[in-house]
């Protein structure tokens, strides 16, 4: 068992620890620990997303409402293994975006112990409504974590720049 | 024939005059132009939406990427009839909440030229992608300037403080 107070030092103090079916392993989520740009790119080539320049990911991290980090605990390099961010607001709306969990990982329920965290820390901030746009084959894991598909009959639109 | 600078003085450098069919009014869009709370109050009420506190709109708007405004020019007493605003890490990504034009104003393409004129202002800060929730009724107009509905499946989804 980790020492709290090592956790808290490498985490900050609303770090959670995930319940893992392996008990060798300790597996922390934290939206204070900084996010290192390199490990990320890693993790989202490791998911298949394209990647971006790395000056833009920093001040689109910069400019995030939030950002959460799923580490893989290890008291000298903690390995990250999870990712998610939100832009918005702060008050009337927040957007997730850019939820990963690495292959490795997945299937033991992370992912939903990282959107769960990731909104508990916007119910700090007293928003009242979230908002995500899900691929076709991850609708059904945010429908049964109770979000709401297309409310109102709303629909997704987005604009790229030509 | 309004004068320029007057026009620069109350809207800003980056103010865009709109065409309107009445030779009588002007329209002004800005996005530098500050927005009076309870203008913006009396403009949802105008299109039906629920009111929410001053203070949290304030906020809000303090805490958005964008907020733009369309004025019915009046060299004393400016009087908002539009509005929309986003929310956005300003480099990846960027989301377009509120838009609204005042009932006595609709059909005349402003909903168009605002929604232009959002994008330019975000094309100026080099984002490549912007998207948006649309209620169905306004899915059409979103599509009719170039708007991807969905693309790749994506879906929306909502999650609602308990």
């Amino acid at each position: 068992m980790v020492p709290a107070e090592l956790l808290t030092t490498l985490y900050g103090e609303q770090h959670r620890l995930c319940p893992t079916p392996n008990p060798q392993i300790d597996l922390v989520l934290s939206a204070e620990r900084e996010i290192d740009l390199y490990e990320l790119e890693q993790l989202c080539d490791a998911v298949g997303w394209s990647r971006r320049p790395l000056r833009r990911v920093s001040k689109a991290l910069q400019h995030s409402l939030l950002r959460v980090g799923l580490w893989r605990h290890d008291p000298r390099l903690p390995k990250l293994v999870g990712f998610a961010r939100c832009t918005g607001d702060g008050v009337v709306e927040a957007t997730v975006w850019d939820v990963a969990v690495h292959p490795h990982y997945q299937g033991v329920g992370l992912g939903k112990a990282l959107m769960v965290y990731v909104l508990d820390q916007l119910r700090a901030l007293e928003l009242d409504r979230v908002s995500l746009f899900a691929d076709p084959e991850v609708v059904g894991f945010y429908q049964a974590q109770g979000w709401e598909l297309e409310p109102l009959e709303r629909r997704c639109a987005f604009w790229y720049a030509p």
